[in-house]
């Protein structure tokens, strides 16, 4: 394993639309590497329906395993937004009209001209005892309560709420990486140099991932990852050494076969 | 809820590069789109690392709740490959080299003039038991052990193993779905209608789903879901109907405020 001592987290991506297949989710993808450059390990990630029993479940179990669970979705003034009050329920606690939000709510409706109706200011119905978490795009907050970070589904709100969620999370030892992308080899040739490395590494994650697939260059991707940036660079010179009769032997399959640094 | 005798279904991702960030998983909306199409319903993903535990536990809880599971990524010959064993452990049985597995691998190296390695060969290895799921695009294949079907990560091979699947699956009642884009008019403004609509019509699923947030064309996508085509045009008509103050009412405000179908 890459890291044994920093915090730990879990993402609950909420939404008919994403498991429908409506949308494309990418807030894991933005959440996983906000978390990456923190130090916390994210080590699972959950999609549920809007549907209150399976949120709650969910999110009982994940917020008990892990240090930090983030969630999306779920929070905006329609009927199917059932976020906030099944954090309520999970939690065991009430659900009422948080002064501060109602305030930002109102406040956004005055300088645009719009009347705050009853469907906006539902909104600012935020489980007892949870603070908030600042919206820089359209005013509605998120919230935390406990570990647990309730944002956004619409990705430019939900990274906007990340910066107000950064400086309250414990973080860790940053996980470095090195990709060397090997060309014109397939991957199963480098299976053994990578294994031994990975064996004798167990501070390290080597990961090979395939690209191509015959139709013109192909070849994978190799990534080494860690905290120790000694450890590391140590790996990876290895690792290179250990390719070089690899390519040397996949030339005399094909003649482009090689091997590149595209991070560092 | 849309569907009650549907069959159910969960994914599972498996995968380090999905959880660090380094990859954004489009799995995930190819299988929802894909089982949407056959009338199933995706009611939960997990996406998890590449450790051993953890996937066990993922697919033993799946495969009990959910009539299918499908799952992605980590049956290529490198050592992060361990779905196989994984799943072998899950449903205690044991694995060997299939000679199915070992024949088509062998036909491609021939065909593409490779020698077969000691690494690639272990893409030959499949619990006891299973069935194998045809790869198309680069002959190792996937397999299927009880309600669960194990693919390839890599998005191509994936989608090619889908085909083989299909035809291995109970259907349901397709899910229809109408989308109406209402611009210039906030969400909370159609809020009264959608609510109203989903409490009488307990058969369709109405969602709400806000696109840009203020800078130029903003609003909302009104999705209204369901397995019967006569109650989904009921429906509809009713909420077009309802609709109809709230854009003029909205016009006041923004002269550009409409309601468009956008999809039938």
């Amino acid at each position: 394993m890459t890291s044994t001592s920093n915090p730990t987290a879990a993402i609950m991506i909420i939404g008919d639309e994403i498991l429908s297949g409506r949308t494309l989710d990418s807030n894991v993808n933005t959440i996983a590497k906000f978390l990456a450059a923190l130090g916390i390990d994210l080590n699972e990630v959950r999609m549920v329906r809007d549907v209150e029993e399976q949120i709650v479940s969910a999110v009982v179990a994940l917020s008990s395993a892990y240090d930090y669970v983030f969630t999306t979705g779920g929070i905006g003034p329609t009927h199917d937004d059932i976020t906030a009050d099944a954090m309520a329920t999970a939690f065991g606690v009430g659900i009422s009209e948080h002064p501060e939000a109602l305030r930002v709510l109102q406040e956004r409706a005055d300088k645009m001209g719009w009347e705050l109706n009853a469907n906006s200011r539902r909104m600012a119905r935020i489980p007892d005892g949870a603070s908030l978490i600042k919206n820089p795009v359209s005013a509605a907050p998120g919230f935390q309560i406990n570990n647990v970070f309730v944002m956004a589904g619409v990705p430019k709100i939900m990274e906007g709420m990340l910066s107000d969620v950064a400086p309250r999370l414990k973080t860790g030892r940053k996980v470095l990486s090195w990709t060397l992308k090997l060309s014109y080899v397939g991957e199963s040739w480098a299976a053994d140099a990578l294994r031994d490395i990975d064996n004798r590494y167990a501070d390290l994650s080597l990961g090979s991932y395939p690209f191509g697939l015959g139709q013109g260059e192909f070849g994978t991707q190799l990534v080494v990852r860690g905290q120790n940036a000694e450890s590391l660079d140590a790996a990876v010179s290895e690792l290179k050494a250990a390719l070089e009769p690899v390519i040397s032997e996949g030339r005399k399959r094909n003649p482009e076969a090689r091997l590149e640094e595209i991070t560092a």
